[in-house]
């Protein structure tokens, strides 16, 4: 392959010290499970930090040298001359705590019963995963990010990045994020965590030691989830009202492409995820609000930042829409911080933030060149 | 109750003729119940139809002797000296075949089985609807009726009225509905039918004979309804991100109270509504594209209209948008049929038909009182 960063392999971190959570609970000690392209410079100034979304993990570019064609999930971004420019930059990528990809998370043992944790994980927030992301620095001897970059959920741990550790981050990447969500977000949330939670294998969240999986709730949650990441048009476009079999058959099996798509995207994540991440995920998306804490407004909020902002947004992205991401940047410009804004003109919707558009690749390239340059 | 019909009771009328289905399954004898408001005058051209939506039925004005707080759902429509005056029109309420509210449906005894239908209750289709509707008229003696109206899904069963039965409708009102859905509403619905079939308590549609009920999926198609029957601003306003009690508690039970309304109605709605019907009017709505037959050249499609028609959208749906409202009107407009286009500036999203707002029932007043006086 081309550009890619070729074979790569995980690499695991333990943590002794208790990390003390948002909610009030501890965790103990735990573990970070994360991946390095690139290398490191002399003075540590060259890092960059990817933070994943809801289903990410640490794989972001390359592949196993056993597994040939799991490719990262960011790939097109990440690699020798692309936009984060593995040339130049020290790129990590790790799973988040309370993930499903080797991270500590509601699957690994509980110290205390020595049975997997399940219902006894502590709910996580952004504030969480950035602080335990800032450890994983340290670990790496990392004292400034040259820039956290993340897509989604994982925009809005870059932007946390900018309030917790204001110095510790150069420059701040936000694409397809929104400075808190809507009622109607948290509303589909809502539905997607029902299905898991009434799903009768769920067990309270306790499935491991019944043997069992919520897969109907997990399969459920990622097909509505698919409805929100794509845009109507790029819906309409791909499957319209296309028939399976060319002709309806009057009953309750796949029918329309989109109903195979979906369900097919659906069997294939309940498969592999874990459903007390979804749990997680979805809550720390939910619970995201910085200006909570200053009377809701953004500009006092983001009054401690000192980073330099790139804020990319996407048309047909009605998950978190461009009016969402102005609104990041304004209250950022209302407190003279430099702040780059580009809405991408885009059919794929949310999604939009992980698929190769040149206008977008662009917009990265440049950016990062910039910051490659503030590093000579 | 000022300006009601008062109290009505309901009343069933049995087909013995063999209804055939575009599906090609036969029902061979159903019950329809209905309920009639105000008096048929002596020509029998007074008549209007309603047409309900997926989750309604035919108390549409009124209350029960013995329920007085059972309130028709379109009281604010019905009754004398409202849009659809009862002291000139005689209106007509049904549930629609396949229903749970009376009429013949899965949960009925097959008569070839002595069990209720469950699964073997035939999926139905808009103009299986319209036709079966055509025979109530004739046990009624109508032969034309003054309007057919409806919202929604009951807006394309208006529609259909014209296409079905020209000569045997004046005036067809067809309100926040679509000339056929979107992959991303069938999306939507595949979720919803998913959420019920894939409950263990739903048994393959025979869970009458189980004693069970599918509540969770029934509970998780009707939140997920919601959500999308709400526009993203009336959310915003009504719940915006408000806790219920005032702080999280960093777990999966209710925090916001946007969650709280949806379980709540989702809770409710399982309680009364049956599964099966569920997923026979989400095929319904699926299956309905009068364009299809037409090459999808929706202008010829409508070539057979005689109707007069009104059609109705509002700003915030975006289930139907006025998008799709003006797709009906523009090809009925290219069939010199005499439209009138009223597009309503409201909050509340698609349920916005069901609702007291002013512009929206001085239209409708307007409208009716042009049907009124071709009555004379």
């Amino acid at each position: 392959m081309d550009n890619s960063v070729g074979i790569v392999s995980a690499q695991r971190a333990h943590f002794d010290t208790p990390l003390e959570l948002k909610s009030g609970a501890v965790l103990p000690h735990y573990d970070l499970v994360y991946e390095t392209y690139g290398m490191l410079n002399a003075d540590k100034s060259n890092a960059i930090l990817i933070c994943h979304a809801l289903s990410g993990h640490h794989h972001v570019a390359g592949v196993y040298a056993d597994e040939p064609k799991n490719v990262g999930w960011w790939d097109n971004m990440v690699g020798p001359g692309k936009p984060l420019d593995t040339n130049t930059f020290f790129v990590i990528g790790l799973n988040n705590l309370g993930g499903c990809h080797g991270s500590t998370g509601p699957s690994s043992q509980n110290p205390a019963t020595g049975h997997p944790y399940g219902a006894a994980f502590p709910v996580l927030t952004v504030e969480d995963w950035v602080e335990s992301q800032a450890r994983l620095a340290d670990r790496l001897g990392i004292t400034q990010f040259a820039a956290v970059i993340g897509g989604s959920l994982g925009g809005m741990q870059a932007l946390q990045w900018s309030l917790s550790f204001p110095a510790r981050v150069h420059n701040v990447l936000v694409i397809a994020a929104a400075p808190k969500l809507t009622a109607q977000n948290i509303a589909f949330n809502d539905v997607a965590r029902n299905a898991i939670l009434t799903d009768p294998d769920f067990h309270g969240g306790d499935y491991y030691q019944h043997h069992t999986v919520p897969k109907r709730g997990l399969r459920l949650a990622r097909m509505l989830g698919h409805i929100t990441y794509l845009s109507d048009d790029a819906m309409a476009n791909k499957f319209g009202r296309e028939l399976r079999h060319g002709k309806v058959n009057y009953g309750y099996d796949i029918e329309f492409q989109i109903e195979s798509y979906l369900r097919y995207q659906g069997d294939k994540f309940a498969g592999y995820f874990d459903a007390n991440t979804y749990l997680l995920m979805t809550k720390a998306l939910d619970y995201f609000d910085p200006a909570h804490d200053f009377e809701h407004d953004l500009n006092r909020a983001f009054a401690r930042a000192q980073a330099d902002f790139l804020v990319v947004s996407f048309s047909t992205d009605w998950r978190f829409a461009p009016e969402r991401s102005r609104e990041i940047a304004d209250a950022l410009l209302h407190n003279h911080r430099n702040v780059s804004y580009a809405e991408i003109t885009s059919a794929h919707g949310h999604d939009s933030f992980l698929m190769e558009d040149e206008q977008y690749m662009a917009v990265m390239h440049a950016y990062l060149e910039r910051v490659a340059k503030e590093l000579k």
